[in-house]
């Protein structure tokens, strides 16, 4: 099948990878569509060590199942897919946070192939069926959606909360979406001018230099940059938490003494709650603030261009589509 | 009077300090005793730009309120005080959180002078009434108490829950005897082996380089050094949290990839609740566990030698006694 192969020379289309095998408890899935993410490209620039088909953020067909005969799912379903992989055995699983399984693979990022391929094959509780009416391009914002929805896990917002976004890029937009439905005073700060208009009318939104004095009960750190923490413990209120939404290529130094004395909360932010994530969708279903996102998409034969296109300013989601004419006819000349 | 001031030169005893004035709502006190503590060490190594009378640890006894008539302490009373003076008028105020007013000042810290004179003045509502049968000594680990407890207002901890404190100073000894009865499962973790014998019998220690691949649920941070805080995050468990309650002189740094991806809560931890240290002391009165982290005490006249004898190695409290004989016969020859 045709696949976007990180390996130890970089990013390479290759036509012939082999199909991946569906071991029992699986799902082989036909992948649909499938959006490029930051940690993509951390992952080409080899901030990790993962090698093999990139990709975590999908829609995709069911084409078979290797699970016993209560399985739920059907072939043709339109499938989203969690990405952690959990062994099911571990204390972790055991305690129900399989997110952190102690011997998990993660699609795409650690030890399993990822979706930037034809097909990929997941275990079937990592599965969500989706309604047939949501678009199949605002899909592949699931992930990113039900990461940004596992903020509501950790912080409770409430309408009178004051919440700052730190941040114009991907998540930040995401997030701003999301978060103006819980509270009435909402902030994003950015560094961009072009990204932060992209926000939808009525958010209220500041250049990181014009910041003044405000206090936010809660502070979303989605910038990606040590400087956006830095900022976050600026704004913060005393007894104010901050999420952080995004990693740092970087280590982060700071001075202790102003998180202990001002009693700040820092919590960190992975992977979220899928279900939410589709209930929002399902409700702003093509929603031209979301589909605005969405800035190109490429066939999967095109990946690598998509690649590089993703990497432009001011660019917020790529996504490659692996059943559009052009690929059809790359893939069966 | 007596006193123990910090100023350009570093610390020396003024003999003859004003006393201080009792503006409105204060109320003026004879210091019995005061501990010496680590951030006085570090106001006189110049961290913090303080000069005046350091001290912030104490037990006194009122000798005159300028309160109105509705006062409820009376001439003689024993009293321990909460070391924020709050303006009463500020937002921070008027939210409730005293403790971090924008315009506060803190005894013996910023802007007010501290405990390690005969006489100190402070607002009513910062002093507790205190019984009259527990040790003096005892009582001057009022406010560390009350920091160690305000780590219950951050988290709960339930007698499953694993709790490591890391390092074996002052704060983690009183840590160790608080938290022991909340959680079965408490282990402390050391760099000193002397310090670690000084812990209770029964608590369960750990010298840092013995640490062994257990997750906690809970990490009390008490170390005072950035190496104490890595230890934190090597050995919580993925969501769990960690309470910070020491500052550190350095810059922290370190890879925000490990909090985000294991989704770890950090949580800065300053000054407490009075009332729960207090029904601790009266528990625990005279308890040989609390008053054997006593290590010395000196007269007033004697505090610059008191100050070099907290710094040795292995030293926990040292107690200032401003009403010893020998104080008495060097104030009254």
């Amino acid at each position: 099948m045709f696949a976007l192969v990180l390996d130890q020379s970089g990013i390479k289309i290759d036509k012939k990878y082999p199909s991946p095998e569906c071991p029992p408890g699986f799902v082989r899935l036909s992948v649909q569509k499938a959006g490029i993410c930051s940690t993509d490209i951390q992952l080409i620039d080899g901030l990790y060590a993962f090698k093999g088909v990139l990709g975590h953020e999908f829609v995709a067909t069911v084409i078979e199942d290797n699970c016993d005969s209560n399985s739920n799912i059907f072939p043709g379903d339109v499938v989203v897919g969690e990405i952690n992989i959990a062994c099911q055995r571990c204390s972790r699983c055991k305690q129900g946070i399989r997110k952190h399984c102690s011997n998990r693979s993660v699609i795409g990022i650690r030890g399993h192939d990822g979706a930037f391929a034809e097909e990929i094959v997941l275990p079937i509780e990592n599965l969500h069926r989706v309604p047939r009416d949501i678009d199949t391009s605002a899909l592949v914002l699931t992930e990113p959606l039900a990461a940004v929805f596992d903020i509501l896990n950790k912080v409770d917002i409430t309408p009178q909360s004051t919440v700052a976004i730190i941040g114009d890029g991907k998540i930040a937009q995401l997030a701003c979406r999301v978060l103006t439905q819980y509270t009435a005073h909402l902030t994003v700060i950015g560094k961009h001018q072009d990204k932060l208009a992209r926000l939808p009318a009525g958010i209220y939104r500041q250049l990181v230099d014009e910041q003044i004095g405000t206090e936010y009960d809660l502070v979303i750190e989605c910038s990606g940059s040590t400087s956006g923490f830095h900022s976050a413990l600026n704004i913060v209120r005393p007894m104010g938490k901050i999420v952080i939404k995004s990693t740092y290529r970087k280590q982060l130094s700071f001075h202790v003494h102003d998180l202990v004395v001002n009693e700040i909360e820092v919590i960190g932010s992975r992977c979220g709650n899928f279900r939410a994530a589709l209930d929002y969708l399902a409700i702003h279903n093509n929603s031209v603030e979301l589909l605005q996102l969405i800035d190109a998409e490429f066939d999967l034969s095109d990946a690598v261009n998509a690649v590089e296109y993703a990497k432009r300013p001011n660019t917020m989601k790529v996504v490659l589509n692996m059943d559009s004419p052009v690929y059809r006819a790359a893939r069966d000349p």
